[in-house]
């Protein structure tokens, strides 16, 4: 079977509007999620407009129902999906997928970056493949915002990579301080290296390592050193490095946290009348504290070294959630993150030609 | 110098009771804390001798001031201590410390378990050297005991070893579910792999070969599998095995987000009266909440895989946390924890024999 073309009339000059692909296909809600988080998307962005790739016959009644969502929407038709259960491997052979085909979007240049709901190893699968790595840069990670006291912090990798060398921990840094600067708007975010308490650590040869090559590039002053798994929520740093396995770890074990802490609170507000008069007293502010730590807030995971921007929404969320997630993707679009992670790797370059000693990096993954 | 010999008072005969070496100026409150700590313990132990280490001049006073502690204690003069922030290194050169003599009554056999608020690393080193490694087993490794909203969950290794083989695990999961037998008294605990998500992690060899070993052993009916970072607080299991440098830092990160999630509910309920009103109303929820979650319920960490039963409190502990880390230690000395993991591995032995095809568990503190 040949290969559908991108519809003419989705707009071909990106220097006046910024293109999305936007799988209109992948994740729970789909595809009525997506079409109504696009409508939410429109009124944020004046300048966006979306090569929605799906199912025609399931996604004009949709784009009739929102016409905002309408507005900003190109339909690509295609009648294949990756299910939410099915393996990378068999995602990768399905050419006409409406994931892959919104990465062949962004890989011909027609579109700056990719959101789905989809997948995720599909989608990281089909990410490598097709969008390709960013020259420089080993290996893409995954990378997300997370809530602490103070702000938001950025953590990576989230586990798109098991083990790392020290050189993936550094290429890590460097894309987690850009991904920072465009979708936090820092102007200069502080780096901290995952590690389980400074000197005693003498066996993890490739945090030592990082930790000496980032002290002695452009990045340094900006590299707080060694960081613990309690400084993650105090805020010590606005990124966090750490390798796949301990990232993904690290993010699940806190959401668990947060969970169980709901789950004991609804017990005490439910405990009698008088409970359940003192939670309507309080209620104000404890939806206030449920928005600062509601996940929609910046919805999903992002791939980072890529030849384009692609943004994971988490699967099971709802037209709020998915407009966040475009709302990163329109932020690593608009605020050059990848023209960001060039122009350090440019000035990195010889800290980064040091030979390996470690195991090289172990996708999470099987990419064939 | 020559070493000082344990008082002749102290019962030598350790089948009517137990008897535990406490390190009497180990910890932050040390040793008023250890003193008032020891009262608790001995209204709640009968059978319980307590051979007290470190500085007469000041221990005799307190013994003095809670005569209930005094009526366990025989003391056990030395002036030299081990502070919180010396190196393992030196502390293993102090022969006189009151932590390395607690150490050396539990080599003699003299005291069946330690129990010190002291420096940690120190600790682990002195064990070490001198309880030395239980037969069997390859590395001694750091367990606690956390909440869940179902009941509790132990965890290991939580720092004493950076990485692990397949071997440390197995090894974990014995350690682990005798701990969860003596401590939280269940019958057959049920024993969880940390990972990141189950098949997709083709790149760990070590965990599958782990886990491939566990369900071919006399454990197979309590192991679950592998479980993720959510299902420690889930309480999916009863015992939560992973590598000292993935366990500290999920540890860590949830205490990190436990304290997140407290300050930010502290400043919904100052904020104006009506919030303070809804607080006095919740109070006594919150306080069975906080009950529920207090560190001090289990205090400490436990260092298993030794010839006798090592326990450390938390630095900075109170009386009443020093007295549940005398309560953990007595329930691993009259629950027989060490006969535990000696009969599972008397069955297990072939299984463990397996070529070791990667690398060996690294130490995280410095032991020479």
């Amino acid at each position: 079977m040949s290969k559908t073309e991108i519809p003419e009339s989705f707009p071909s000059d990106p220097n006046e509007v910024f293109n999305l692909a936007v799988d209109g296909m992948g994740g729970d809600g789909a595809p009525e999620v997506v079409v109504a988080g696009l409508a939410i998307a429109a009124e944020r962005h004046r300048n966006i407009k979306v090569l929605l790739i799906g199912d025609e016959a399931r996604l004009l009644p949709l784009l009739a129902k929102y016409p905002k969502a309408a507005s900003i929407c190109t339909v690509w038709h295609t009648d294949v999906s990756v299910s939410m259960d099915m393996k990378p491997t068999s995602a990768l052979r399905m050419r006409q997928s409406s994931m892959r085909l919104a990465m062949d979007a962004v890989a011909s240049g027609r579109a700056q970056g990719v959101v789905s709901a989809g997948n995720s190893g599909a989608m990281l699968a089909l990410a490598k493949i097709v969008v390709k790595t960013l020259p420089g840069i080993s290996r893409p990670a995954m990378a997300a915002i997370s809530p602490t006291i103070k702000g938001d912090v950025v953590m990576l990798d989230l586990g798109a990579n098991v083990a790392c060398d020290w050189r993936n921990l550094v290429e890590f840094a460097v894309m987690g301080e850009a991904f920072a600067k465009s979708v936090l708007g820092l102007p200069a975010p502080t780096i901290g290296l995952l590690n389980i308490g400074a000197e005693e650590l003498k066996g993890d040869e490739k945090l030592r390592v990082a930790a000496e090559t980032l002290r002695e590039s452009p990045l340094a002053a900006q590299f707080h050193g060694f960081v613990e798994g309690h400084d993650i929520t105090a805020g010590t740093t606005d990124v966090v490095v750490t390798d796949g396995f301990t990232g993904n770890v690290a993010l699940k074990t806190g959401e668990g946290v947060l969970k169980m802490a709901t789950t004991l609170l609804r017990r005490v507000f439910q405990r009698g009348i008088i409970s359940r008069l003192g939670y309507l007293l309080v209620r104000p502010g404890l939806e206030r504290m449920k928005e600062w730590l509601d996940p929609r807030r910046y919805n999903g995971a992002v791939f980072v070294g890529l030849n384009g921007v692609v943004v994971k929404s988490h699967g099971g969320t709802d037209a709020e959630g998915f407009a966040a997630a475009v709302d990163v993707a329109m932020d690593m679009v608009t605020h050059g993150f990848n023209e960001s992670i060039r122009e350090r790797l440019s000035h990195m370059g010889a800290l980064l030609m040091r030979p390996q000693t470690e195991e090289a990096c172990e996708p999470a993954l099987p990419v064939t």
